[in-house]
C-alpha cells in the first residue's frame, strides 16, 4: 500500500481569512465591532470586508500590492486586516507615533501603492508624504470616524464610501501559496531606520492559534482594543478574536476614562498592553474609575513587571500574563503559562485567590 | 520591494512530534502519564520514545512503515503515537474489538512490518494472525504490563525490552514533508471490509490543535483515557495532551469503578467518551462510585444524547461539550460550543448554574 500523500488539488492554505469566513457563517449574529455608537455583527462585518476588496481590486490594488494605513484602533484598521488580504494585498499598518521622516521612509521603502489615513493623523501623513518627492502612492484615501463624520478630507478618497461602493458578493482572490506575504510590518529601527519584516499567511495563521492557546483566550471574549493594532497587527489578536467569534471593542486613545469606561459597559473579558497601561489605570483620578465585577484578563509584553505593580494590577479585577516577543517573530512568541505552584505564591501577598488553578 | 517568500531551507514543517519535543523542554518535570502505580514526567516519556524509536530503526522499520498495534489504553500506546512516528513510520492503532478477520484484513491491507500485542489481546492476535497465510508482519513483539507484569510472552520481542534497549540520545528522522503519513486508521467498515485513512503530519498537527481551541482544553488538563486511543487516536488528544503539557491517566477498561476511582484519585480535568459511557457512570453500584468535587470536562461524540441524559450526567458533575465527526475527517471536525442563551435554557431544568458564561 502507497502511502504518499502530495500535496495538490485538495490543499487548503493556511490563512486568516479562514477566520473571518468561519466567524460569518457560525457566528454570523453576534456583535464583531464595538465603536462608540457603531456595533456590527460578523455577518456585517465580513460583507463590509468583501465590499471593500472589491473596491481595492477596482483601484488596481491587487497581489502583493503595499496598502499602508495610519490611524488608530478604529473599526477601519479592524476591517482593512481581512479585506487588504481578501484583495491579495499586502497590509502595513504604520505606528502612528513615528515621526514624518520615518513614516516616509517606510512609504517609500514599501511601496505602498494606496495609503489610508485617519482624519486626526492627517497632519503627520502630510508632512510624510511632502518628503517623497515623488515616490508617493499613487492614491491617498481619508478616514472618516464612523460614529461621528467629521467631514475632513484628504486625498482623492475616503474609506466609508469605498466600502459601500463595492460589490458584497465578490469573494476575494484565492490565496493559491500560504506563503505568500499577508502583512508587512516594520521595526522601531533602534539600530538605523524602520526594518521591514514580511508575515506569509501560514504564519499569520499559525500564530494566531499559537497566542490564543497560550493565553487560553476562550471563546467569545470580549476584546478591548488597549494595544495598537499597528503593533505586529495586534499581535494576532486583529485575526484571533475572529478566530474565537468575539468582540473587538475599538477605542482612539487608552486614557484611564475610555478603558474604564469600556470595560465597565461592554463586559470586557480580555486586553493587551504594556506595562505603562498599568500605571495608567493605576493612577486614574476617582471620577475616571469604574468598578471591575468580573476579573479582566491582560496579556502584557517586555520585560517583566515588577511584583509590586503586578499585586496592586490584580488588586483591581485584573489578571496577568506576561509574554514577549519581537516583530520579527509575528508578535508574543513567549508565554509565561500560569502554574499552580507560581500562583500559590504570587497570590500569597495579595491575598486573592486566582480564578484558576493549574500546575 | 520584492515581498515574494517562498518555503525553502527556513521551512518548519507542522508535526505533532513539536509537542512532545517542546513538553520535554518546557514542561519536563511535570507529570505525563499515570498508570496504576507507574508514572511518569515528560522527560521520562520524550526518553522513552527516542529510545523505541531507536530501537524500531534498528528492526529496520523507517519511513512510511507501518506499525500496528492491538491494546487498550496502556502507556506503550500513548508512547508509540510518538515513538512510531520519530522513526519515520505510520502508527496503525487496531480496535481490539473487531474479530479476528477483520484484524487479518486490516494487517494485509496496510502491509504492516511490526505488530504489537498487548498480553491481554494474545488470543485474538493469534487468531489473526493464523488468518494471514504468510502475509504477516514480519516481527511480533508483545506487551507485558508496565506496572505488573504478567510474563506472559508472544512474538520474538518484549516492548519493555525495545524501549530499554533503545538509545535515548537519538532524536529521530527529520520529518521532510509535513505531508507525508503519520497514522493509517480504518473505519468500522459497515459497507464491506475496513476501510483505511492516511493522517499527515501536517493534518494531525492541525486537527490536535483545532479541537484544543474548539474544547477549551487549557493547560496542564488531567486527562483520563477513557475514549480509545485506536479511535482516531483518541480524537487527537494523544498528541493534544503533550501540546498542553497535561496528564494523561491511562486506564485498561472504562468500568464505572474505574473511572470513578482515577477521576478522585488524581483530580481528572478532562475525558472524552460515547454517550454510552454516561449510562456506565449513571448506573454504577453505591460502592463503586466516588464523588465528583471540581467540574470534569467530557467531549462526547455521535448523535447527540438525550437531553435528561444530559441532566442527569451533569447533577453527577460532569459538563459536557457535544461533537461530531468521523475517522476520515481526523476524528471530530464540529465541536458545538456552547453559548449563553443555550447555557441558560439547558440549565433550567437542572437548577444548575455552569461554570462559564458565553455568548
Amino acid at each position: 500500500m502507497d502511502l504518499l500523500l502530495k500535496c495538490d488539488a485538495n490543499y487548503v492554505p493556511l490563512t486568516p481569512i479562514t477566520f473571518l469566513k468561519r466567524a460569518n457563517v457560525v457566528y454570523a449574529n453576534r456583535t464583531s465591532v464595538i465603536y462608540e455608537g457603531t456595533r456590527f455583527t460578523w455577518s456585517q462585518t465580513y460583507e463590509r470586508c468583501c465590499r471593500l476588496a472589491d473596491s481595492l481590486r477596482s483601484l488596481n490594488v491587487g497581489k502583493n500590492d503595499v496598502v499602508s494605513v495610519l490611524a488608530p484602533n478604529i473599526p477601519a484598521v479592524y476591517e482593512m486586516h481581512f479585506a487588504v488580504p481578501i484583495a491579495g494585498a499586502v497590509l502595513n499598518a504604520i505606528n502612528t507615533r513615528l515621526d514624518a521622516k520615518s513614516i516616509a521612509t517606510i512609504l517609500s521603502h514599501s511601496g505602498a501603492k494606496l495609503f489610508f489615513v485617519d482624519y486626526q493623523n492627517v497632519e503627520l501623513a502630510s508632512e510624510a508624504l511632502s518628503l517623497l518627492n515623488g515616490a508617493a502612492p499613487s492614491v491617498i484615501a481619508c478616514i472618516d470616524d464612523i460614529d461621528t463624520p467629521t467631514g475632513v478630507r484628504f486625498g482623492q478618497l475616503e474609506y466609508e464610501q469605498l466600502v459601500q461602493r463595492g460589490n458584497p458578493g465578490y469573494t476575494g482572490e484565492l490565496v493559491q501559496d500560504e506563503w505568500d506575504p499577508i502583512a508587512l510590518n516594520y521595526t522601531s529601527g533602534t539600530t538605523s531606520a524602520p526594518k521591514g519584516v514580511v508575515y506569509s499567511h501560514r504564519g499569520a495563521y499559525l500564530s494566531t492559534l499559537s497566542l490564543i492557546l497560550g493565553w487560553e483566550m476562550g471563546n467569545a471574549p470580549v476584546y478591548l482594543w488597549s494595544l495598537p493594532m499597528f503593533h505586529c497587527n495586534g499581535w494576532t489578536f486583529t485575526w484571533g478574536v475572529a478566530a474565537r467569534g468575539g468582540t473587538n471593542v475599538c477605542l482612539r486613545s487608552t486614557t484611564a476614562k475610555d478603558v474604564y469606561h469600556n470595560i465597565a459597559e461592554h463586559s470586557v473579558t480580555h486586553m493587551c498592553c504594556a506595562p505603562i497601561v498599568f500605571n495608567i489605570l493605576l493612577e486614574a483620578k476617582p471620577h475616571e474609575r469604574r468598578e471591575i465585577t468580573s476579573p479582566v484578563e491582560i496579556l502584557t509584553g517586555g520585560a517583566p513587571p515588577p511584583a509590586s505593580l503586578l499585586q496592586n494590577i490584580e488588586r483591581l479585577g485584573f489578571h496577568v500574563t506576561h509574554a514577549y516577543g519581537l516583530t520579527e517573530a509575528t508578535g508574543p512568541a513567549l508565554v509565561c503559562e500560569w502554574q499552580k505552584k507560581v500562583e500559590q505564591t504570587s497570590t500569597a501577598g495579595s491575598g486573592k485567590t486566582q480564578g484558576k488553578a493549574r500546575d
